[in-house]
């Protein structure tokens, strides 16, 4: 369960009442439209799983129980979402296999990653939507020549999974070498994509609950197009107004497990909403990804004293399902901090969430808070599904493409004349 | 060795020159007089690192190498410093020892870090400044009572080391129970602590080169008191001119080892400088850490077509001392990516880290490129050094307290009435 409380004056008045609708209609005219392909993907999810697992049965690996290392090759939209949901849901998963993830052409990286890694144990899924990441296909290469990998052994092959577009360079290298692939839709880009192929593929080779995690997801979306969900929309609205005042958007989120489910976020808005406008102006919002109790011993001084240009979405998680406690411990000296003794670290941590929202609240900064009742594979593919619509609503406020990236693409270009000039 | 390249346009007349050179003395000032320790932390680590040594030849579980995990409890200045020098310098260190960091009161956070350390063979150093840190005294708690390690043992109590400073309740505790301690000066806050015992101790303990470190740290802090860094200054100058314009400062670091530097560095800059001046304005910048070439496919697009409104510093390693190759692979229809087969990944990802920067450049965006001939203690020491001397001169140029942290302290009397009242 998720609950929305917003500390933010929206003023939501008849003007805002029907831009609102406007731009609700226009999503819905977006999915059904099939022009954008993510609002789809928890519905899809369920016959892709069926999938992946029909492949567990064949693949001569996965049948005997042979691989315990899944090592995802791609960087971006083809690793951040995936590495988000291993994080928070891999204490809570029973498997025998991890997942790593090479993704920067950082030599020590590789290094550092692959040292970690059985090759005998090992499979290895490349992911790149566009088939041809310069990251991703260098760094494929590298493995296939370092664990000696060969496309004639159709052995070999079987620890090989691609994900990517149908018809991309991948895909056509896939099919010709007998290397199994799973596609994206066309219509998903790379940073909506962790609930298609890319994120569902080695989620489910790992035996984590993907069925639970689409569920979650699947009521969301459902949900929103019910046009249950209004103060998503209202925070859209809201975003998008007041973008000039503060347009900076902080994510503190009170559990160390969110780590990279926060660099999703900041990637997820970044790219999608730092755009040119269709009258040419530079539109957008800048994220920033805080973990609590951890900042709060440093960034949590700019928020309150520093310039008001932020607005800050507070998450917390109202049961860990880990009664730990601080012991009654009497320590000389210390009875200053005896009031913790005996209460769970969650009711600390939960504390000190409180106290932070309050305090930023105090000072008039625009603020919100999203509740977990736990962390469960359906409340994480919720707020997913919560966080990708928000962007493409603010999106739609903002009047910009939120689906492509232009600026991208410039430094591609250098990249390639360095080495083919 | 380092090199710093200004890409902005700092206009440097007259007026720009004597407000230089009235910060240049203020900073002078605020060493000679002890008012701010680190400036000569890294002259007196040397003697600090001599304690260490010996330390390690009388603690009966040091001398006969019993320990390998080294367990630091602290959070935020007590923490990020340490991890961030032991990310970027532990694949060039030659030790048997690992430290592990427990800065969150996240009880799922601290069961998944406790469950890789086996407490027979483990040390835990206890890190908290002011000596009453709620989430490091709980933790520390905590860690006793698993443990089952006792105040009257007297070999438990060499298992625990305190860092703190003189006369604080942890002080006072250690020295009753004989704990080891360590202090750190008085005149140095929190996050400037890096190089005093909170980082030199687990380092040296786990055989870092703190030496070489603080070689490169002394010679820069020697080396701008000589008045030979006028770049930092003027940076630093623009900086707070621009800061109205210019509020968000990325600093994009080609190498994933700077993952924790780049977080230190945040921490820094945000708690430093977001303060209200001494006409009660509320000013600040806002530090964003990205890591190339992994957040090209995220960030990039907002600061290329997103508002104007952010400054950019790149790092560059120029030698990763890692000769792994992209293989002469030639995959079928792949072909548009083997212009770089043959190439080394650090050329690639330094073609990559320049094509950026040339991108931000010819967007006009202000930006500045620090380039490391490569990752040594000696040229972190340097780095860690130059941020903070850029933190303290920003500080002066804005005219506020750079030092101390308000703010932080209304969200800690929150917390305290909630467990109290």
């Amino acid at each position: 369960m998720l609950d929305f409380e917003h500390k933010f004056d929206a003023k939501i008045g008849k003007k805002a009442k029907e831009s609102i609708k406007k731009s609700f209609s226009a999503l819905q005219k977006e999915r059904s439209s099939g022009k954008i392909g993510y609002y789809n993907l928890p519905e899809n999810g369920f016959s892709l799983l069926e999938e992946v697992e029909k492949y567990k049965k064949t693949n001569e690996y996965l049948k005997e129980n042979l691989i315990k290392d899944i090592v995802v090759i791609g960087i971006g939209g083809s690793s951040l979402g995936t590495k988000a949901v291993y994080e928070l849901l891999k204490d809570q998963t029973k498997t025998d296999k991890k997942l790593y993830f090479l993704e920067n052409v950082d030599p020590l990286d590789i290094t550092r990653t692959l040292k970690k890694i059985n090759k005998n144990r090992a499979m290895f899924i490349v992911i790149s939507k566009s088939g041809s990441t310069i990251e991703t296909t260098s760094i494929f290469k590298y493995i296939m020549e370092k664990y000696k990998l060969s496309f004639k052994s159709k052995s070999d092959m079987q620890r090989v999974v691609a994900i990517t577009d149908n018809g991309s360079a991948l895909s056509m290298l896939a099919e010709k070498n007998s290397i199994k692939q799973f596609n994206i839709p066309l219509n998903v880009g790379g940073r909506f994509s962790v609930l298609s192929a890319v994120g569902i593929v080695p989620l489910a080779l790992a035996n984590f609950d993907v069925n639970s995690l689409l569920k979650g997801a699947m009521a969301y979306v459902n949900s929103f197009f019910e046009g249950k969900e209004n103060r998503l929309l209202e925070k859209a609205y809201f975003y998008s107004k007041v973008a000039k005042q503060y347009p900076i958007n902080v994510m503190f989120t009170y559990s160390t497990l969110f780590t990279y489910f926060n660099q999703w976020y900041v990637q997820l808005w970044a790219e999608s909403l730092g755009k040119i406008d269709k009258i040419g102006n530079s539109v957008g919002l800048t994220p920033i990804h805080l973990i609590g109790s951890v900042d709060q011993h440093s960034f949590l001084q700019l928020i309150i004293q520093g310039p008001k240009n932020k607005t800050v979405t507070v998450i917390k998680i109202e049961d860990f399902k880990k009664p730990i406690k601080v012991p009654k411990l009497n320590l000389d000296f210390l009875d200053k901090v005896d009031y913790i003794n005996g209460h769970k670290f969650n009711t600390l941590l939960n504390a000190e969430c409180d106290a932070t929202y309050e305090t930023i609240i105090d000072e008039n900064i625009p603020a919100d808070c999203i509740t977990l009742d736990k962390i469960t594979p359906e409340n994480i593919g919720s707020l997913i599904l919560y966080y990708e619509l928000l962007t493409s609503a603010v999106g739609q406020f903002f009047e910009i493409n939120t689906y492509d990236q232009p600026g991208v693409e410039f430094g591609k270009v250098k990249l390639v004349k360095k080495f083919t000039k």
